[in-house]
């Protein structure tokens, strides 16, 4: 077994492996060959903070593989009283074969991990989001192939950025991220991602010039600007990296426009855009689902 | 695949075949037959006001037919965080097979729904509660037969008032609504009732005497006052239609009680109506259970 | 069928049944070899204050076997609403097989169950905790078999020690109790279990010295010195029952020590004793998954 914590800790093949595992999910569901590899094992799902797609995808996904589930929040659990993270999960890895969970600090949660002998699967944290990288990465394989492909990721330099980061450079994709001053995506994400670009002889930029990444950029992406526990943010900041008319114009006439959804319209991204034919959110928010099938068979090595 | 949001849209034979339906997998479930006709298909249930009766005939219905569930709020989903109706729907669709939702306005659920290609189920809006309507339906027949029966609704012209009305035309039944001034059901469900009564020859007759409406009753039914999220009303102007031993003598000697629960004794209906051999109300509550079942095998058109 | 809602009600014969059974569930699970046997049975589960380790438990044990579940909390439900236990309860008894429940009060909860068909199980109530008393003795018992045996509780004379009480006396296990002056168990719990110990010729000890306790204890238990929905104490007076080196240095050199969770370190419990090679508490946590399965074949009769 093995957890699913840290994109930093998930070689580059292992990447390329989950997103091809995805997609021969992805494959199999649609040809109605659902195996339920994983059946009567138990998987909990924490969420420490509201899900809709992280719930709903991963919930399905370990029932259409034949596991029981249960939920659990902080208001209907004794997380809500206090109890510390390590109890939980002591506690938890006597009945359940594998936990899910969305949290807020990633170290806390690293360090449980190497306590506990069932794998966790990080659903969110505050400084990454690696099952959205695994669906991101196979929206991307899907709509634009493996080669020479630029990415644009917009915005806030948060969880889902840290991933994509290291994600993209993982598979041998340019990855170019424009934030305002102040909201570049955490170093060690940047580094990782360079380390490993450089094996692909690919890009990692950071920049603050949202025209520099756009520029012939294959995908533009982008998130909410205010993340879930964010404190106050100087929006005015935000808007020179708002996805519209005026700047997609640099990118490639056939770009795709990704968002991890919710979304927010006339902030991150203008309305236009967002319902365009360039836009692959929904397909994006499908993969969800297959992801988090290859996720749960890559944990426990079946 | 085909919706079941508004009782307006579901013709007089469809609810009739419905009740059929309901009656069958009630028959079936009682003699061990259970059939998993919808094994592996995902439902998810969203409830933005809360449930008892709902919920569990709802959960246990689907997964007695072999589905997938999971359930969703308002405090556990982003639709808390203000993620609009449709962009849900649009993730939700790639994830589910069916959904089951209960919210405010039926207006912009019905707009939602002709963008989403799996059916929703309305399980209570502000303006109607076609799921009860079919159980209600279910337990008149079960208990008094289809011909020439008299249902006297009392109280408040609600959302289970307004789809009773046109349910009880459907099927042939005289439906009488006494409620104080003003608070009528809607004219749309009223004219859709006569419409419909019209064909079969019976009676649809909106009136604040409750007398006439109870006169020679053999269903009496009446619901809350005040529903979940209604603002203040004026209560002594309800009394009058309280369900209580001087009101139901004008009933026919085996008129039948009907609540679709939760109950406030002492307010809509006294304790010893509520607690006498006439009252019907958990055969009522017991007849959603099998009614689900027949509304998500109508939906999926199997 | 049969409920399980207070020790008093289960015969000491039925307790050590319970025990044993739990046993050969956990053995068997071990071996890969987990029944079905109650297939397609629907189980609620209502939890009125939150739970971690009852709600993963009990809603894992009922897939495990097969049933079918789905878990309601006060707020996502007529409950929280005001519906009396009573109207909840007869609907459900038309939708499920049986129903878990954490709740308030014991009283209600015995009188609604001379009116409810279906089982219903006792999940916590604030005067009993009798699935965790059946963990508590399976534990026991696999760590120190069952002859001679002195339990020491210390600490609050809550749900926990009124069950604990009883199910040591029912198993002739000594139990020894000590709390401060004016939280001693009830004295129904008292008289029950000595009634039960007498036919075993054992002992049952209620003081407020933690030494006499604890002299010569194989087992030392202790909870929460406030328990949920507890109003405020003096916790002062609580201090002497602290298990700490000072404390079990009079216990036998091999003593285990057990808490039901959540604990709260170097309140009721010091570090060093919780985390010592004598601590047993997460092992007695994972009995609570085999117990909920004898639990339920119980109530079934299976």
């Amino acid at each position: 077994m093995r957890h699913f914590i840290s994109i930093l800790d998930i070689s580059s093949e292992d990447i390329e492996g989950l997103v091809d595992l995805s997609f021969y999910l992805k494959m199999k569901k649609r040809f109605g060959k659902n195996e339920k590899s994983l059946r009567d094992r138990n998987l909990v799902l924490i969420f420490e903070k509201p899900s809709t797609r992280t719930r709903l995808a991963f919930d399905f996904a370990a029932q259409e593989l034949g596991m029981n589930t249960t939920v659990i929040d902080k208001t209907s659990s004794q997380l809500g009283r206090g109890e510390p993270l390590i109890d939980t999960f002591r506690v938890i890895e006597r009945y359940a074969d594998a936990v899910g969970i969305r949290t807020f600090k990633q170290k806390p949660l690293e360090e449980v991990s190497k306590l506990i002998s069932i794998p966790i699967i990080n659903a969110l944290t505050n400084e990454e989001h690696p099952c959205q990288t695994i669906a991101d990465l196979l929206t991307i394989k899907e709509k634009k192939g493996k080669k020479n492909i630029k990415v644009a990721y917009l915005g806030d330099g948060n969880n889902v950025c840290n991933s994509l980061l290291v994600g993209c450079a993982s598979l041998g994709i340019d990855i170019f991220v424009a934030t305002p001053e102040g909201y570049e995506p955490n170093k060690i994400y940047v580094d990782e991602a360079k380390l490993r670009a450089k094996k692909n002889n690919t890009k990692v930029v950071i920049t603050n010039d949202p025209i520099e990444a756009v520029k012939d950029a294959d995908v533009i992406y982008t998130d909410v600007w205010i993340s879930m526990g964010d404190k106050e943010k100087d929006i005015d900041k935000f808007k020179p990296y708002q996805v519209n008319k005026n700047l997609v114009k640099h990118a490639k006439k056939d770009f795709i426009f990704m968002h991890c959804l919710p979304v927010h319209r006339g902030k991150e991204v203008t309305e236009d855009i967002l319902e365009s034919y360039h836009s692959v959110v929904f397909d994006q928010a499908e993969n969800r689902l297959h992801t988090h099938k290859a996720i749960l068979l890559y944990v426990f090595e079946v």
